[in-house]
């Protein structure tokens, strides 16, 4: 197999042999002037669709930036289907959780509004660079899906119930993480992280009536919000993910 | 039981009924004008060994800060032996590696220079700062020890025998995490992460032929140095570590 070219973009657009893509301007201006990409430069794309295609540079002008689509390198391939709920938290703290959970394979982002959660306001396109960033670097074949920020209750009130919710519950009420996750969780599958003040003790009690959700715990330390998100997807990705298998790499 | 106090210092002086703490000049600052704590102020204090202690702000003047060190609230407990080896970073990232690892209960971290490690210095006495403040915040009872940084192939020079290394390993060859920590790894324990650019193949070469070492890998996505960091030691936690008992909060 050839090597994967280290440059990789997402573009929203179908892909497929014979292609030509052209690029936006912001794309444009970091493949050329961050990247300093040269025509010919070899560059990798995706679109959460149609797998992973090896691309050519091959119009690098001021006004317009083509790539001539080659091979496919990956086939679009099954993702877990892992929602994460987290209540908004200051930019720089965001900003990391979407990074880290799109590491980690979530399949959406749902910001929601807490009794506790102190920002009112969320820039969804933001956190979608943000989440299409990371998803260059990391190599996903996908982006996640930034939904719209709501009102936990809302989000809530239509639920789908297949979906299992672990809720990180600060309270030490719940259940020890891999003892829940070994209890048979299976994707479609949902990590729901408070505000840094925690859930009001009215949320708790209505989050732990819902049949759907599942309160666990993360140890004896209180985390910051952004460190619970990572820990709780990298345990769900370890024992009930696609971390159980070895990585197929080249 | 009554409420633990929300202020919470470390100090690094011996705790015990009835003794009065003076504070330093920079926590003396923190106390009185970051955290506005008036005279009668209630204040938790540990040290690392004596276990956690109720005080009470008994001097506020400019030159004196002092602390009426009253009952016991918490015993010194132990907690896993679970080192953290890391490449350095650049520094944002190096301070969240810091203040995560010490969220995330490991006893010591020790920054190691490999051959793809771009930095060449570390300041050692800013990382404290950065875990002394994690420490007080996740409510631990110690703080993680900083060591100097040394070369790995030095730290691995004198490594002891009896403490299993889980060395993550980007190319794929590493048996998936769960499935290496379930095979019976106990404290001590450590975890090695590499520099953003990966090991060196004869670094990794070298790491498999150690009897201590078992290379673990982290599922298909590529992962930044700092949320690898930050996964593994949430699986090592999980699985065998702290968080397998329910807390005991009040």
């Amino acid at each position: 197999m050839d090597v994967t070219p280290k440059l990789r973009l997402y573009v929203d657009l179908p892909l497929a042999e014979g292609q030509v893509v052209a690029l936006g301007t912001e794309q444009s201006h970091y493949l050329l002037h961050v990247m300093r990409a040269q025509l010919g430069a070899q560059v990798a794309l995706f679109n959460g669709q149609d797998g992973e295609w090896r691309a050519i540079l091959s119009e690098a002008g001021k006004r317009t930036v083509r790539l001539a689509v080659g091979g496919r390198l990956r086939h679009q391939a099954d993702e877990p289907d892992l929602w994460l709920l987290f209540a908004p938290v200051k930019r720089a703290r965001i900003d990391l959780i979407v990074e880290k959970a799109t590491e980690l394979g979530v399949s959406a982002l749902l910001p929601v509004f807490t009794r506790h959660t102190a920002m009112t306001r969320v820039n969804e396109e933001r956190l979608r660079a943000v989440a299409i960033e990371a998803s260059e670097q990391c190599e996903r074949l996908t982006v996640p899906d930034i939904r719209p920020a709501r009102p936990l209750d809302a989000v809530l009130a239509d639920w789908p119930a297949e979906r299992r919710l672990l809720l990180l519950d600060e309270s030490g009420a719940g259940q020890p993480i891999v003892a829940a996750l070994s209890g048979g969780v299976t994707s479609p599958a949902a990590v729901l992280v408070g505000p840094e003040g925690g859930f009001a003790k009215s949320e708790l009690d209505a989050l732990g009536r819902l049949a759907f959700a599942t309160p666990v715990g993360l140890g004896p330390r209180i985390l910051r919000a952004d460190t619970a998100v990572i820990a709780a997807l990298a345990c769900f990705q370890a024992v009930c993910g696609d971390w159980r298998a070895p990585p197929l790499r080249n």
